[in-house]
């Protein structure tokens, strides 16, 4: 083992009990960005972020407005020779409903075996808490970075990153890199090293179907009024057909239909699918015909029901006909959809087979492009070689079904190019109630980082 | 005025403030009989009533057990050559959410104008009230009754009567009567004095969907398994054609087809299709093609969704395939549909036509029978002249489109006919916030009680 990667395991050997209450102390602050009386702890995690990054040498650290959630913005740039990495993830987190489901509370972080338990210990302050460890190991054990690196991590890219593209864009200067490392994927099925060469867009609306403005008595106006939670249901039946796509009119016009070569490399991944369901405890897998699971996953896009919501849901019975009925829908995307463009056409199809009787809007709540990079890039060979040197295995490389808006802008504002390396597994329930990561995983994670900076050195990229 | 209807109406006017003093007690008692959390206040509604009917002179009061919430039983039987009247209410109301809607608390009764505004104050605490008002009335001024009474106030009418018919098949014996008197139905639109001699039925039933145990990220899981809710939707969508017609198969097998005759007395009523309309604010009304409003409510069944959630439901955006989903659904059946046949139909179809994927069940929540009775029943004549003699106006008959369950077991356990004899106005936000009571229609309302008993007093039904 080189005398550099002595001294680091050695510093992590000694630090280990400082960095594990460092993880937890992130881990508490409740930064869920989604809810406004969440704004305050997603403000106090920022400044948390801003003066850990300053303690541990990295210099320039602001908390800087976006007109939502803020960013935090810091850098090293003492590399005149060599390249500029941007580095990004995000703090904010998921809400946590429903409550009742977590083992133990989401706030309050517990190790279990191999598994830290928390709400964001995977997604996403898992793996910018790794950054901060190998940033910190670096610096103590050798005083200087072989790349400069500049770090970026958002408070809002789990309610679409709605400020970011603006603040980006404001903010082109400071930004100026070679290439972007997004750390906010994670590995292949069974915790394989994997590299994320694509991800999915987004498109998030919310469908309100109002009729009378106060519930009605099913018995004395049922058969007479069209009812607005049998019209919500018949709208969301309309979105799909039984062989699973999409009859939104236009909504395929702009996907890149999957090559050969794509189908090829989709089905060279080492994917068990039925112990991929078995984990689900699923009866069956279900999507669009003619694709396998995978390439409904990672190549294809979906539509979802996030939610729903109408009239009496308590325990017994009320005959009634709801005043109004509402369902948050969300489409995955995949190159080259856009989302305001595939909203207009969800608008204009629901208006188009609303039933009569009730009043129909359809909102726009967030949205996100589609990026696919090669598997070519020098960065990203670079981070193949990172992962094979610490988690001991060359990466396979895959399609991610999730979304992570501002990697299309960072191509498109900043015109860089980006790597996504991310380390988490994929069963951590990001989103779900009991979210965890592996404790491998994170403790090599910040290996893979510091390996990850000596690889980079030298690409041109 | 002959010298008994003076000394009532003397009695009523000089009693005012006592009456409503009672009255606003007795709406105070928040007696919601589907909640868990207020059975307490069913029994000490129950309480009540017995003893209002004790303190009027009405015997043998007794709130007997049924395994639910408890009826309330009194007679008074001392018109050994009349005949005897069973006189049925229900002192339990609908639940009161959504609370914000109430421009007063629901169970803090105020006047305003000619409207009495609370939780029960027209549907069904207004009508019982006005049977104690009308009893007191009488045995004061007169010291007796025309006829034999009984009184029996049911405390699960809203949530199915689940328990009364076997109440009703062990309480046989003292029971017995010559007629019952169910006042628990209103006027026709425009407050138009009716009589209602027909009542739909009733089949209360939830659908629950499950997928994974717990929710799934909607960009690594969308578009490989079936989401709940999309499901949900699909199964709801599926229960009514665009023609209006429920496609459950079976569903119309035991309707009793609308004769021509009954056609005809549908539009004699004296229905403004364009003020019901308007009143509602829709854009249409709509229904089972083929039939006027009056008969879809009336005469056809309906099926409505009462009650739909999944996942997501707060601000923002969460991209989660919810684990589950959940839709409260009821028809309204028309003789000769029985509820659990409906049920076992209803099952079988969401059995067939679930999509593969997830899991799905249907529970049965409740029931009862329609029913119908003739307008040439004497008995039924007698409360037309007892209308027409208080309310200034001969009644039209109509059906009505909601269900008293009982009203088919009075008939089935204790082989009596019924007259459905009630005064509430039609729009009297029955089951919805702001539930209030025209004064005029409950004053008068005691009068048409009290001229009933006289009315019957020949009869013999």
């Amino acid at each position: 083992m080189p005398d550099r990667e002595t001294a680091l395991e050695t510093h992590l050997d000694r630090t280990r009990d400082a960095r594990y209450e460092s993880y937890f102390a992130f881990l508490r602050i409740p930064s869920i960005s989604a809810l406004p009386e969440h704004a305050a702890d997603c403000r106090r995690t920022a400044s948390w972020l801003a003066d850990a990054l300053t303690s541990i040498g990295i210099e320039h650290a602001e908390v800087s407005e976006t007109g939502g959630h803020p960013v935090v913005y810091a850098d090293w740039l003492h590399a005149p020779e060599a390249p500029t990495v941007l580095v990004y993830g995000h703090y904010d987190v998921q809400p946590v409903d429903p409550l009742d489901l977590w083992t133990s509370p989401p706030f309050d972080p517990v190790i279990d075996g191999d598994r830290l338990l928390a709400r964001g210990a995977a997604d996403d302050k898992g793996q910018i808490h790794a950054h901060l460890m190998a940033a910190q190991a670096i610096l103590e054990t050798r005083g200087r970075f072989p790349v400069n690196l500049k770090f970026l991590f958002e408070g809002e890219e789990e309610s679409g990153s709605v400020n970011l593209t603006r603040w980006l864009e404001a903010n082109k200067d400071r930004l100026a890199a070679d290439v972007v490392v997004v750390s906010d994927t994670g590995f292949f099925e069974g915790n394989r090293p994997a590299i994320t060469t694509g991800l999915r867009g987004l498109m998030y609306a919310q469908i309100d179907v109002t009729g009378h403005d106060v519930d009605l008595h099913s018995g004395g106006f049922g058969g007479t009024v069209e009812n607005p939670a049998n019209a919500l249901a018949q709208i969301i039946a309309a979105l799909k057909g039984p062989d699973g796509r999409i009859r939104i009119p236009g909504f395929y016009d702009d996907v890149v239909p999957l090559s050969k070569n794509d189908r090829a490399e989709f089905a060279s991944l080492p994917f068990d699918e039925g112990a991929f369901l078995d984990h689900l405890g699923l009866p069956s897998l279900v999507g669009e015909v003619g694709y396998t699971t995978l390439e409904r996953r990672g190549g294809r896009p979906s539509l979802d029901v996030n939610g729903i919501w109408s009239g009496f849901t308590g325990a017994g019975a009320k005959t009634i006909i709801p005043a109004h009925a509402h369902a948050k829908i969300s489409c995955r995307l995949v190159a080259a959809q856009e989302p305001h463009r595939i909203f207009e056409q969800l608008n204009g199809y629901v208006d188009e087979i609303a039933p009569p009787g009730v009043r129909t809007t359809v909102t726009f709540l967030g949205g996100g492009q589609p990026s696919l990079t090669s598997r070519e890039l020098p960065a990203t060979r670079a981070a193949a070689r990172a992962i094979e040197a610490t988690f001991g295995v060359a990466p396979v490389y895959m399609r991610d079904g999730g979304s992570i808006p501002v990697t299309a802008s960072f191509a498109s504002v900043l015109g860089l190019p980006v790597v996504l390396l991310g380390f988490v597994q994929p069963d951590c329930n990001a989103h779900a109630p009991n979210e965890w990561i592996d404790l491998h995983n994170y403790e090599t994670g910040i290996r893979t980082f510091a390996r990850m900076w000596d690889e980079l050195a030298d690409v041109r990229t």
